[in-house]
């Protein structure tokens, strides 16, 4: 979608592009998506000045600020476009964007209301700010990234359905296994979908505000509580309702303790954007595998074009997913190094986390874009599935003649039988029927009937418990955190 | 524990030490823990004879294998004592080292029982076996570390009771902030740690055993069901079946789906892991700068000691534990790197988690123990707190009186005032109740009673909600997975 | 600098902000550095631009285009403005920004010379385009960067010079060892500084241009300059004749090989970059360290404020370093990785490049900078220094004092004697001497002389070679990358 | 090899083994490898005593120890056996292993000459000892290292000159492309290894012997010259002189400044077997890719059996270089991040390397010797790739077609008719061929003899410059570390 175009951006004033920016030239996964437009600068600014309003009314909610302030706060935020770029070169002084937004604020509440922008940001830390803002970006990008993983998860719902008994070859260390079927693979993706979403929605929903002040004991509360109180002690339980209080304005969940440097919602939404990641890139894995020109036994709907060569068509969205699936993970190791942190606010570790977690957030929120594009159009070829089936002459059921044998001559004969049949095919393609039969000595040749031989080397009907895996992986839903047992 | 007194390896024939031995030469975390013990090769070998066993007897309970069958295994598996070193050369040539394993545990039941012997590892892959025998080490390794974060957040809450109300200097960006209280910072570390106990214990509960056969279809079961049933189809369940009675033998949790790429359990362990290195790394960065020799406001209780210079007592477990947090998080982008595994078994993305997740536990492992010893002899010095309060002349109360005086003089001639003040006892030593008297005027002195400002000036009483927030954390135990709200 | 005021912006059509750009509003460090601006998608446009304007201009030069041709697409892409955002959005077709801007360029050029048209990328594969452009914007990134890296060295140096015999604590896992000097510090810092420049100069004169053609084998160039030959076969070295003519063009290295899955360059450039974070990280984690309130040996010139607390004076510049530092290595894994990559051009491996080395190179590009602004205004003070080197009552030098006593005891007797006096000192205060002279019998003691004691017990006596050692690091010049012998 | 065989471990005590031991199981490509051996625990207690005794005669050759002290400390040091799960052990009170072992080889010395036992570790600081015998077991493990990858590359360019013009089909996101030869595809793979090789004998040669004392100052050597000398100070430079002569002791390089925490020479060896490890990652990707069943064009000389299928060949020596691809960038990370390092010794930082150092080298090592097993025997199936060419119906040709066209019709008409009958060939398999001559008018069909339409459909002759390129990649040796320009 053009920029020009989107909602909300009429009576943007027009400003020239900063060099500095990164629109996406370089991230074709996410260009575009609501994903990367809840968490480029303009959207943390957004919730920037979200927090900041929702503080001064939480703050009128315990009795710290009159009602008033939270209205002119509000008000003037929602009013408030800051620069982000602007903003950007002014974070350099103290390291972070918030202190001069709070100055611009405090600024556009005082044109309007000069007594409430003693109330701006009153009491609170740049961390509580910032982490809250980054919670309110957090939530808002994953209510934009689950809906494409549960479309992804219902795509694949149809497909294992569809394909629920068409046969194609295991694989196993890049070799032919033992047969599979397609419906119990897409079945297997569907699940580690439904285990991404689960745990992304888990961690939505736990997602908290941030408010402990200077030091994480609310205390700067406590002191405007008690100079409006003629020095008379404020409440000890002041800080706990305050924290309630913005919570409730925010929409976040309420911590038990200001969490400045007890990072458990960073890290576990780290943790869950790299396993989101990881699943895509499953999916990803086999359908680049099993596109490969000699396999070709999946495409990707509208495989992209290539500058040089008219007749290509790559897999482009898996291709894309393979990339987020190896950038993720390198980011959550940051995220989750950044628990070892010092102190009531770290040097360091806390602005370490900004960047990886967005740009976590956005690498999944592209690949969750990408993941339900793949899925709506994957073109699904069981013919050819049928034929690469055979193309190891048979080899793919020795693993069932050596068991029927077993009964009929031991288990030592039987495997030493079908080694040496399988190895005659392996090396001059002799059919594995005629080079069993070779092996098998009369009676034992005998023993084994034309139609049950033929019954064994036939893989379509090897596949085992398939059906009912797929039958009983389907019968899970997206609402169903657990894996039935 | 001196290796010789350990139980069990009375009979056990004596061994030329290997040259490539890692006994934990460089890994004094982890050195003679349980954990250790638990994951090292000869568990892990140990595990993989537990998983061959229960596999014939799980056979055995849905009729795939005579009942003695069953028995016979698990006594042959517990009477082997295979060479792990032996069986490392010789897992080169199939790059596993069930393949070898299998062949000397088939040919320790023959001896015994050659019937028996045709049903040892019968339909299984190497990976279901490995993947059990993972599951299993994983299982006894939590079970050992568990108890060790819970006496860490058993000492951390005695410590934050008794400290509830210990004020200290609140730290940020290396600067003393304002006061907070050691209780609350050690509630924080409690909180974490029950958060990583909390983490561990759902994946404890939740491993899976592995069974899928070849490609994971299960499809040999039926094969070799079908054979003894004079070809007679197997029920489609009989997989289903199976995987359940596995799980039961096992004693790990059943699968939905034969997981051989689908890596749910292996990332969320590993998650999991990284989560409570970063934990424990928290509390470390924490005891390391409160040690230093300039802060002196914590100390080891056994400090080690230096080859060199003999006053020095160390902060050893803390050194440790930030050392192991600074290795974990990278294990675990290995493994969630491991997510993204092509076909029914991939070719490296599997094998790259074996040793990854081995040495995440044993970090975990050594981290937990050195957590546990830590906290248990963890010497507070609150005078020293007490008396770094004061380093700054006042200084950490400045946010306090700019509140008292904007009731006074307004917001920004409050912020002025105070400004002036701090400059200049930051600049010359001027104790800041001075600095602040010369800096207001007379009429807002008069307005400012001396024992109001002593009052402000006295940081042990500026620690907010601190004392609130401490009551809330400690009513979470360890089996309240939630914190309270 | 605000965006407006950039030199060459004047005539660029203003725009509406994207609501996905990024400009800096997390990345205090970077934000409206130089490197920045090289580095955002203005800048990759460009040198895309100018990689294709190389090309048409390499291929006239050993005959495979007109010499106007040239001259046309190098106009016409000097006239180009595209929109970086449109492009990124038209990019996911493709799943590249290459394929949509030769459509631009192209066309641009048709609107002026049609013949030129056809010569735009002609031959040429996505990937020769933007690898090219990205090590263009890598060079020019880097020769921004080296400069201030040069700037921190010179810096160092007057610094080292400055304090080469100041004396100070040394510490070792967070407790005094034994004394050192400021100038051994600082001398090591640049020692690190320097090393890092050598290395990305290193990679700096080696980047290379990239072309191969759809599949490394340059054979379109061939096909083109048969069919213009009347299908006359093109000398079989044509490929290396037009890449070391490219290599001329962009001013970029000449490779032996096309590197589409040879990445080596971008390897290099990654482990030059961690290296990099982390020698400045060095620097910051000992700047944070000595800023510590209770240490003060440190400041920064100008240290950021707080928005609660008017005292404080944080190491900003410190602390942004350190959080580069914990950011670069996940960064420059992804790129390690990505030299797994299979085929002739592999399916994410190489998009996997694209952000992680832009944001590897931005990192390191604000935390040069943010070392030259540290490191220009470093706040020392050696009397500080001085004072906290008695924090530990004398026990700095007990290792002398043992030496010393050695060869009057022997060295058992000496440990016995320090170990004992250090400890009383420990525990109770008694000033090193007295506790010394209490345990050492009479004999002895008359064998020590006071002004010897006195002489033994000065720690800024103690600093062994460390002068030596500076004068000798400080040979070294950026010039030579070899460390003196 | 059985570690029963090997040299010198004749004379070892026999001793259980011991639980925690890690022995390769889980590692089949380093296990029994020469680098295994040299990087065990036994490995790093020679490495450890051997830095002992040098540093005893590095003062002796400076005049700090008598000669017979250095002949007695090396000569205890041979005789020394100690075990290293003891020291394990011990090693947990002062957090490293050498405090123990000065005990053990304190005794060792004492027992048999107790005027040199006290000039065991006389001066120097654990780090030193540790540092020091990390360079020496690095130095070992290259020495045994470097061959292996000398091996592949003269293997790989066996193979590139026997297939220099051996046609195949190049690949690109999983699709053919346009035909490359296997030939440059080896020699592609081939410089990689020489990059590797190139960049792990540079640190070879670099890895510098460490001495600095307490804090690096070495002035405890400083303290014992005088207390030696009367109270004479040493000469300023004694310390250098030390490190000199400690340097030529251990047969390392010398450092310019003790680098406790200037860590470039870790950093340095991180970043070349990252490098290393991905340069034979992308050996295997390919070689896994190419072995696929449908695909078939390489196999391993000898590729691993499966426990369950007899069938199957796998790639286990790609399968394990993968994996290792997969593990070694990690380790690296955490590498780079200990470079960030505070004070004279930091608490966690450099603990934080051993055993990742230790790991890379071994994953190294092991993969080293898997490439030149693989390379020495790997089959490639020319045939194969002859056919596997043809799979697209001359689809991999479009891009020399349209270059052909091009001069006769002009680029846009060439490009409509290519991909129109591309469309069909893909569509329905209609030869390309024919599909051609179908879509062109007979004018131009016409200008398009039928033998110059059969040249230019045949795959083999487009091939481009890739002859010319192997040669000159050829043309380099592993002792040139310059590519040729």
């Amino acid at each position: 979608m053009p920029s020009a175009d989107r909602p909300g951006a009429d009576d943007t004033p027009p400003a020239r592009p900063c060099p500095e920016a990164d629109v996406g030239l370089l991230a074709p996964s996410r260009a575009g998506s609501a994903v990367a437009d809840a968490t480029g600068d303009a959207g943390y600014l957004r919730a920037l000045l979200d927090a900041e309003a929702a503080l001064t009314r939480a703050q009128a909610a315990v009795g710290l600020a009159p009602a008033a302030a939270g209205a002119a706060v509000t008000a003037a935020a929602a009013r408030t476009r800051p620069d982000p770029h602007g903003l950007a070169l002014r974070a350099r002084a103290a390291g972070n964007p918030v202190v001069p937004l709070v100055a611009d604020l405090t600024a556009a509440v005082a044109a309007h209301d000069p007594v409430a922008a003693a109330h701006v940001h009153r009491g609170a830390t740049s961390q509580d700010i910032l982490d809250t803002a980054t919670m309110l970006v957090c939530a808002r990008a994953l209510d934009l990234l689950l809906p494409d993983l549960a479309r992804t998860a219902d795509a694949l719902r149809r497909t294992a359905e569809r394909h629920r008994d068409t046969p194609m070859a295991g694989r196993t260390l890049t070799q032919h296994a033992v047969p599979t079927t397609f419906g119990l693979k897409a079945a297997g993706w569907r699940s580690l979908v439904l285990d991404a979403h689960a745990r992304l929605a888990a961690v939505r929903s736990s997602l908290p505000a941030q408010l402990g002040g200077a030091a994480g004991t609310l205390a700067a509360f406590h002191a405007y509580a008690e100079a409006a109180a003629a020095a008379a002690p404020a409440a000890p339980d002041l800080g706990p309702r305050l924290l309630a209080a913005y919570a409730a304005e925010t929409g976040l969940a309420e911590p038990a303790l200001p969490w400045h440097t007890l990072r458990t919602p960073v890290a576990d939404l780290a943790g869950a954007l790299a396993f989101t990641a990881g699943a895509l890139g499953k999916l990803a894995a086999d359908v680049l595998s099993l596109a490969r020109t000699e396999t070709g036994e999946l495409a990707e709907g509208s495989g992209g074009g290539s500058s040089a060569m008219p007749h290509k068509a790559n897999p482009v969205r898996g291709t894309l997913l393979a990339a987020a699936a190896r950038q993720v993970p390198a980011l959550t190791a940051v995220l989750y190094g950044s628990l070892a942190a010092e102190d009531e606010r770290p040097a360091g570790a806390w602005h370490a986390e900004w960047q990886p977690l967005r740009d976590a957030l956005r690498l999944v929120g592209g690949a969750a874009r990408d993941a339900a594009e793949l899925t709506a159009d994957l073109r699904v070829d069981p013919r050819r599935m049928r034929h690469n089936l055979d193309a190891t002459g048979g080899l793919v059921v020795t693993e069932r003649l050596v068991a029927a044998l077993t009964a009929l001559t031991g288990r030592g004969e039987a495997r030493r039988i079908v080694d040496a049949a399988a190895r005659r095919t392996a090396q001059d393609g002799t059919p594995l029927h005629d080079a069993l039969r070779a092996e098998l000595d009369e009676s034992r040749s005998a023993a084994l009937p034309e139609d049950r031989l033929r019954q064994l080397l036939d893989p379509t009907t090897y596949t085992g418990s398939a059906g009912a895996l797929v039958d009983r992986a389907l019968a899970r839903t997206p609402h169903d955190p657990q894996e039935p047992g």
